[in-house]
């Protein structure tokens, strides 16, 4: 990948950064530095400044001239009648890869437009520049050192320590760096991540065609208000569905989104019906919910997710209530609950106490038998062949139900606790989730698992650390899995194993 | 209340249980009595056993008949076959109220069907007994001691401290107690909650009826499968949707959802088409979708929720994409998304960048003064009359903010952080917040806060301590509101001021 043209935004050896100073607060170019500062990036960094000799501790130039080596990026957050000086300055020094964060290029300015994009474009054009934005909040790669610790950062906060093969382009700054902003939650770990603003020069269809070819994507999320390149990106599209999934949340469709988007980008916004035909023609995974784009995403992240062969849902349960609506929620959304079969049937009625039932959804009800809800029943499904995915509700934590006795100490004297249980309670996960996981793996059909106490409880969690699939409750997951079977579908077509 | 024959099930005095023994992890009727003991019940245990003369502690007796008084409530945790003689002997001891937890009543028993169900309700009949269940998970009451600490449990875990006026009444087990697992995520307290099993003689209407006139219940819950008096049901909502929001979650509707509602309870399943129609006729409020039911009940049990007169919204956003996604959902939702007047739109202009966006939603972008985002453009938008919901996208913590500086202490010696801005962090909901609140409730326009961060962040908590609405993504309050519109405008018909 260090042949393409993005690669200097994403891997930089050296940065110079217009617009930092030593006010934290006010100063949007200094937050930027201070991401960089903090992401532990180990290349060089040149801040240039008209008066300061020191930002943030680095010894600044008063311009880029004066910079002892030519930066590979450079990124300015100035107002945006300086931009095309600037621009000047850093063609005449050699600089190729810019980043504009500033805003009001194109956007209507009260009522008339400026011209700054034309100036901007037409000097890079002429001194070979490339640039991203302008109007964006810049880049994020959690794969700039890919054998040790740190990224580089222009956008997000907290914690990234962790990363994933996720790589996001977005036509909404926003949608390429909140989504990571709450350290439990989501457990969606962030790949690479691109602040497109207005696409001046470089726009997502660039972008798309460096996750193509780049080892460090596996799953590709856009944020799409409007494609500048349909036709080239239908063809990239095409290349890439067959191997990656592309999940796209889209900004345009109605009245006021429309007008939204106006004013955001400039852009007169995508008609819907164009953006549909190009969806469906590609196998591009749409939503129009963030959450739902969060859960898909984090669904195809699983490693080594099985991708079901057909939409048949099997749902186990120990619970009535839940096995009913994710049924209806599953065929509302095209997905299928088929009938078992007789002969399947009679299998689990032999293993099920009479007040059971066993048609699909198969509801264990009181009869706690941990090791049907968790291995017998979901086992006995998947070598049926009789369903493509596996939802299992009620993986409640063992740990807490046990606990309850040591809430009560004046209690706990009188009670037994049955021995095996004691003793096994700490490594359930062993035996009741690794050996399922590699089951499902072996039959490519999904499992997952719903724990109502929340996805950051402790068995979740441990569920999770094996590659298991946990939602707190059942309506998110079958709405991802309906476009999950989809995608599946689509996919097979090209017969292509995951790697 | 006190009047009510379902007071007993709610605040019972005394309580004997059939089921219980010292062996936990394998016995339903252990863990009961551990609830009912843990959540500090105050009146009196009888445990009923043949062999024990101890259970958990309380002296045991091997007939209801050796108890020395009549107890106000009786639960029994037994085998079907044995559950008749048992109401029979607690027929003759003068006992009133039983809960029946144990199932294998109504259900399809292999071919067969058995009777039990038509015998106990004959012995209850003969008797004068009331009874909930059989097949169902007991009762939860935060009311029973309003002015101390402690609650009444059947079936609940984890901690309920704190109390709400939310009531629910649920043909699923599931739905009665398992909303309440996540000790952080939906800061949705309980209040009241009934599972009713198979509602062989009390049922779902029963509850209703209770709830019409008690004042420890603001709103009201309901799981459903099937309504028994449909005409009952109608008359009784009617009357109470005026003055109390119902919200209700369906489990019929799908082929699959019909099946295992028939095998849940016995029952064929409603007619989604009459049930809808009932919904309509009455006002209320149905879902499909539990995290929307979660949403909608918290949203309504804010202290003085502000009903809003109309559905127009406006948006307040610093990014565009949230602001065109939340657009575009409000208006897939049936919400309407006004261009502000010309006027309107001039006052925002004159307070704005030029590179910012007016015409709703008001897109601030990179200039991030607080006040407009948090007091004066939503105190604009209320006075103007010309919106009835403010949504408003990045109410990011700013402790988080600033505390990225703090994390680099070899770059914090160069910054130079705003005095007023370090002073008066730790007191920004003060300013920001609470007087906002209070204009809210004045002009009848709720607030909705969108903080990415995560619901349990310190800065979302403060807003909530306020009187607050937060959530981390956009879709789900707007789906939420529209329904809370539809809801506002049918109770706005009988012109009622909210308690």
């Amino acid at each position: 990948m260090s042949q393409h043209f993005l690669h200097e935004f994403l891997k930089p050896k050296s940065i110079a950064i217009y617009g930092a100073n030593n006010t934290f607060g006010t100063t949007m170019g200094t937050m930027l530095l201070l991401r960089i500062i903090n992401s532990n990036f180990k290349g060089k960094i040149f801040p240039i400044h008209l008066r300061l000799d020191l930002v943030l501790g680095y010894k600044a130039y008063k311009k880029i001239s004066d910079v002892p080596e030519i930066p590979e990026l450079v990124v300015i957050v100035l107002p945006p009648r300086v931009v095309p000086q600037v621009f000047k300055e850093c063609g005449e020094k050699g600089v190729k890869k810019i980043v504009v964060i500033s805003g009001g290029f194109r956007e209507l300015v009260g009522d008339r437009k400026n011209t700054l994009t034309e100036e901007i474009v037409e000097i890079a054009n002429n001194y070979g520049i490339r640039f991203t934005g302008p109007n964006c909040l810049g880049l994020f790669n959690n794969w700039i050192y890919p054998e040790g610790d740190g990224n580089f950062n222009l956008m997000m906060w907290g914690d990234h320590s962790k990363r994933s093969k996720f790589s996001m382009a977005s036509q909404s700054g926003t949608l390429a760096s909140h989504l990571w902003l709450d350290p439990e939650y989501p457990d969606f770990k962030a790949g690479k991540s691109i602040s497109l603003g207005n696409e001046a020069n470089i726009d997502l269809v660039d972008f798309l065609e460096y996750f193509k070819d780049d080892d460090e994507t596996e799953v590709i999320g856009l944020y799409v208000e409007e494609i500048k390149r349909g036709k080239k990106f239908i063809e990239l599209a095409k290349e890439i569905i067959p191997k990656k999934p592309i999940i796209t949340i889209y900004g345009g469709g109605s009245e006021a989104g429309n007008r939204a988007i106006r004013s955001h980008t400039g852009s007169i916004g995508a008609n819907i019906k164009i953006f549909d035909a190009m969806i469906k023609e590609t196998g591009i995974i749409k939503t129009d919910y963030v959450e739902e784009f969060l859960d898909i995403s984090s669904m195809l992240l699983t490693p080594n997710f099985p991708y079901p062969k057909g939409n048949r849902i099997g749902i186990v349960t120990f619970s009535g209530g839940p096995g009913a609506l994710i049924a209806n929620n599953a065929e509302r959304k095209g997905l299928i609950v088929p009938e078992f079969s007789e002969s399947l049937q009679a299998k689990f009625k032999s293993k099920l106490p009479h007040t059971a039932s066993w048609s699909n959804p198969i509801d264990i009800t009181f009869d706690m038998n941990i090791f049907n809800l968790y291995i017998n029943f979901p086992k006995m499904l998947m070598k049926s062949g009789e369903v493509d995915v596996i939802i299992i509700y009620g993986a409640m934590g063992f740990a807490d139900v046990v606990s309850i006795e040591q809430q009560n100490t004046k209690i706990s004297q009188f009670i037994e606790l049955r021995e095996d249980m004691s003793n096994r309670i700490g490594e359930m996960d062993k035996f009741l989730i690794a050996p399922m996981i590699k089951t499902s793996h072996k039959y490519s059909v999904p499992i997952i698992y719903i724990n109502p106490q929340s996805y950051a409880n402790e068995w979740s969690k441990k569920i999770r650390e094996h590659g298991g699939i946990v939602f707190q409750f059942w309506d998110r997951p079958v709405n991802a899995l309906a476009k999950i079977c989809e995608y599946a579908k689509y996919r097979s077509k090209f017969n292509l194993k995951k790697k």
